[in-house]
């Protein structure tokens, strides 16, 4: 989805560093000195205007948290959004990155994160647009590479041929899916003999939200990564 | 689906007990030659009016079917639809077996079956009757006891819920899971970038006819069985 241009977007950034990061190439290898605590880092790809990293974030204080977004008017919008939650910044286990999916190992090494998401992600439903889907084999070869030896890719969408497709490639790729979820905030909640995918995609994003309002399915599922 | 009690079910099954196989536990470990031809068995468990098997054996002389049934009116058509459509029964690759799912085990030894059918099963919905669903971890591991190694199950179904929780057990269970599909008939078509599922699965059950006229999506995967 597009956004109309927010020209303060740009300034906002610059005079932000320490929540927008300049040049994360600089943190490869590094990024768990760079927070506050050193601990797990969970890195959502496509975060939009950040709601449901910024929920996680304040849900989840023993996980750092990465919120990748390449349009710089929406990733304006989430910075502000954070300010607004975390106005002194001293515990924070949040930071933004400006930047695209293709460049993560630039901005990454092996082994530094333990959890990506990926929510409603672009569908691109043409076939010649394939390798650009996030949930491509050449996209899992990278989030394999900066993953942590059984890290978790979770994944949420409205569109059932995105899904199917995502299904299909990570189970090719070898991942082992768990808590696929074909309506994921329907009436009849998850199945009992499988044990609970982890609240954190119970937390909706902003297009979530308007979904379940219209009541279309969601789909997710949880695929991991193995060495 | 409960079918209209067949009077005549009963007697006609006795008439052909080279057609519905009177005590299939005498075959276990030697159904290979029992056939005409020893070739790759197929298994329908399921097998209803046995459009489907029918057919299958049709377009697959190299395979020998048999399908599995408990319902004695049910079995009953499928009787008079092998019938009809091999009336010389001399080149004749499909069987069928009155019984049920649970006790496969007292007919068909280990490596016996190379593939297991399973279209549009009793959705069983309460959590209650989870164990009956035929894809319950318990049912799984019969057909890894029956099936070679990297047999498959060829699963379809309308039932969403069905579905979701099948691929969940499936997967929990390491099979692998290929040519998952959320609208098997619709327009799209299967995705491009994976393998093409075996056109077998193009073949329509007697239900699946009338989902498919009504537009309702057909599920479908295939999950292979590990060692």
């Amino acid at each position: 989805m597009r956004f109309r241009h927010k020209p303060w977007a740009e300034q906002e950034i610059q005079n932000h560093p320490e929540i927008v990061i300049p040049d994360p190439s600089l943190n490869k290898g590094d990024w768990s000195s760079f927070f506050e605590r050193n601990q797990d880092i969970h890195l959502e790809i496509g975060t939009g205007k950040g709601r449901f990293i910024n929920l996680l974030a304040c849900q989840m204080p023993n996980v750092n948290f990465i919120g990748l977004e390449m349009q710089t008017s929406v990733i304006g919008m989430a910075l502000l959004n954070i300010m607004k939650l975390e106005p002194e910044r001293k515990q924070a286990n949040i930071i933004l990155i400006e930047g695209f999916a293709e460049d993560m190992m630039d901005m990454f090494a092996e082994n530094e994160i333990s959890r990506i998401y990926l929510n409603f992600s672009d569908p691109w439903p043409k076939n010649r647009h394939e390798k650009r889907r996030l949930t491509h084999h050449d996209f899992l070869e990278k989030y394999r590479a900066v993953l942590q030896n059984n890290g978790e890719v979770h994944f949420k969408t409205d569109n059932r041929r995105l899904f199917e497709y995502s299904l299909n490639s990570f189970a090719q790729y070898g991942c082992l899916l768990r808590h696929i979820s074909l309506d994921l905030h329907g009436e009849d909640g998850p199945q009992d003999s499988f044990s609970r995918a982890p609240s954190s995609r119970e937390v909706m994003t902003e297009y979530e939200q308007k979904f379940v309002k219209k009541e279309v399915p969601i789909y997710a599922c949880t695929a991991v990564m193995q060495g």
